[in-house]
């Protein structure tokens, strides 16, 4: 009997975990200036990746910001094509010094690779890599097309790859998208995704005096603009959790009562999960449970702010001006682009005289995404999760976004499955991000076997 | 006739604008952990000037922190003792790139000089220094026995200084304290200052998950410490401008409408000051005229707040913690200490459920300071300020604080007169400060005619 690429990958473990080092070394932060040869160079990494992997047409291709880069193994006539999608940037990795070992120097302890990226998303690229080099080098197997597209701004919102895939529609034409952007219940326990929360991001601009005040001379007869700031962005939310911006909530998709019955039954462990964010409560929306508030309900948060004096002792200022980073996480049926416009204008009619906002949107767009749960695609990626993981998967949604879905449902028609190595205890986002070993092989396997078997499936036609 | 200090001073007008200079190029930032040896070459330079002026037992003094500059001639016996008060260290510069010209390269420009500490308080410290050494130059005219006590940590709120007065209070016996850290309400028209307000620094931390968290995964079921913050700091003041602290105003000593009458009388130039503060309107507690609420209520200020991401680009984070400077004013006779435990147990009522916060003082407190407007010392300055400035002194209070008069008030049972090279306009505490060249060079003399005159008047005995 001829090698399988289960065989392949078996036998490449090591392998796959040192190119992942590698890949991690790279701190392809996208969101920082300084950092943007290193966007490019990871970028490069990929694509000399892809075609030491047996990707053909391999190039790095470029769009209104960072690169896509894109590869593809066309040699299967008849067979079905899927388009990989991950990203090779990463978050930034601030703040350094809360990092256990540097968070450019990966590291493995306890059966995790620690390292910015490790699991979002720079893991789950590599699994895919893996998968396809191990399904071109075991000729003889049934296989499908493969098609990869690995952008450089998914932590940016995605803001160039739109109009890169409606351009490319033809170079990208698929039957299916396989994204390495997902992640799994927990390192032993699989899942299928649903849904995915929408976003937008933004900066609130704030300021009064024409500059720094001293408080002694002004102080009480000034509108401080950290005041301000205070109250308007405590005016976001009523203290019960529930969100204040008029309008906010009318284009929210309501679930049927079968549908929240079917979140119901997902065993959520909330102590668990407070003891992982480290909260003592979980706080928010009256009505709906925790999982429900992350899943099918949309948030505004607060990421950042900053003004005025930041540094070591007292310093007697009114300062001339503050800020704050903001994010929305939507849900269906919530435009990005209507849901900004009701922040806006929330802001606006909170700013109290005496100073002056604005507010400036960053990065791009990000539509909330759902597929159906009984999808052909969804039904092999159960049977092969289940055989993977040996446990059957949840059917669950998530509240993070992947911009660049809605993009291909509408560019190419196709719709994605998700499928990755992360899991939500691996802080990503955060310092000592992590990808579990167990999780990031699995991850190659699901998806070399998800490839074959839809190949077998349309193989044996329509079922 | 033989030259008088005044005649010393105009022939020296230049070394003295030098002299001012040299102080200036020595970032002595009492604030910045970075800049602590250049506190100390600060203190070592004013001690060396004090001794080339003809200051003898010149000394650094050791205390609980920064030194304290002491110096004196004693040989005027019978004379009354002056003690000249000043302080050597700065507010720090940043942000620096608003100055025009670096803070610490002092350039002058429209017959001003520019650079931090210009006016706060290197230019009343060398005015004080130059009127002795005239004084002391000019042998056979009447004179007075004075004292210098020069401290390094004025901008911190003077923490160490109250002990350093009450242990060294014989070898700063005197009978009148002559703070050179005053300011005159412009360059020509002097005022005698009735009062002045009081001060504490708290920094305030709030903190709620163990880590910064993804806003997909967790956004809308964690309460987020900066909308915490945001809410807790919005709760301090009603939006109309009064003080929300429970008690605050408790303690406060209403002013008579005589005292309210006569701060009418003080020909306020509301536009002109709106316009210097670059803001579109006032805004403060009702009831109170702009001037009244600098003067004599007390305010809460925001000088500072940062938590979260802060650099370029969005980053989707629920933060960890938040943080604010925050600094009270206080007037007579509101005790610092109570205000602060007002001030922690509003804000620990207001920690919503979720989040934890504290509260920790900053720098020293300053008591609010008041002395008589008809006390034979004022008088006197009242003379001497009309002589110097061909205008009668307007008498005035203001909104800044010298937590020192305070104390030697207590400990060696003196009074304080106000005397100084600031003007309001002068951009203290913030880029771009400066000293109207008139305006120290007046200073120097009205320091070195008060003391004559003070002399003089012992000479002819109490009037």
């Amino acid at each position: 009997m001829s090698l399988t690429p289960l065989d392949y990958l078996a036998a490449r473990e090591d392998r796959l975990v040192e190119d992942l080092k590698d890949f991690i070394r790279i701190p392809s932060q996208s969101g920082t200036p300084a950092k943007q040869p290193d966007v490019l160079r990871a970028a490069d990494w990929v694509a000399r990746r892809l075609a030491a992997a047996g990707l053909e047409h391999v190039s790095v291709c470029p769009t209104g910001g960072h690169p896509v880069v894109y590869g593809d193994w066309l040699h299967a006539a008849g067979a079905p094509t899927v388009l990989v999608y991950g990203h090779y940037d990463v978050q930034p990795a601030e703040p350094l010094h809360l990092w256990t070992t540097p968070a450019f120097e990966p590291q493995i302890r306890d059966q995790k690779l620690f390292g910015r990226g490790a699991s979002d998303n720079k893991g789950g690229v590599m699994a895919a890599i893996a998968a396809v080099e191990a399904m071109i080098a075991c000729s003889g197997r049934p296989r499908v097309n493969v098609k990869f597209c690995i952008e450089g701004e998914e932590e940016l919102g995605s803001p160039s790859i739109g109009a890169f895939v409606k351009a490319e529609a033809n170079r990208l034409a698929c039957d299916l998208v396989m994204s390495a952007d997902g992640s799994m219940w927990t390192a032993d326990q699989p899942q299928v995704v649903l849904g995915l929360r929408g976003n937008f991001a933004a900066c609130l601009r704030v300021w009064g005096p024409s500059h720094d005040l001293h408080s002694g001379i002004h102080g009480g007869t000034v509108l401080n603009p950290l005041e301000a700031l205070s109250r308007m962005l405590a005016s976001l939310r009523h203290p019960d959790g529930r969100i204040a911006i008029p309008g906010f909530y009318d284009d929210v998709l309501e679930l049927s009562a079968r549908d929240r019955a079917a979140i119901a039954r997902v065993p959520i462990d909330e102590a668990a999960w407070k003891s992982e964010a480290g909260i003592p409560a979980f706080h928010g929306e009256p009505g709906y449970s925790p999982i429900e508030r992350t899943w099918i309900r949309p948030t505004v948060e607060i990421n950042g702010l900053w003004g005025g004096h930041q540094g070591a002792g007292p310093k007697t200022i009114i300062p001339t001006e503050a800020h704050a980073k903001l994010t929305c996480r939507l849900v269906a049926n919530q435009e990005p682009e209507r849901m900004f416009a009701l922040l806006d204008r929330h802001l606006a009619a909170h700013t109290p005289p005496g100073v002056q906002s604005s507010l400036v949107a960053e990065g791009g767009l990000a539509r909330p995404y759902a597929i159906p749960g009984d999808h052909p695609a969804n039904r092999i990626l159960t049977e092969v999760l289940t055989e993977v993981y040996g446990a059957v998967p949840y059917e669950t949604r998530t509240g993070g976004s992947i911009p660049v879905l809605a993009m291909f449902a509408e560019s190419l028609g196709a719709p994605a499955v998700n499928l990755g190595a992360a899991t939500p205890d691996a802080c990503v986002h955060a310092p000592n991000e992590f990808v579990h070993l167990r999780a990031l092989h699995r991850a190659a396997r699901s998806m070399a076997r998800f490839c074959e078997r839809l190949a077998a499936a349309r193989a044996r036609g329509p079922g």
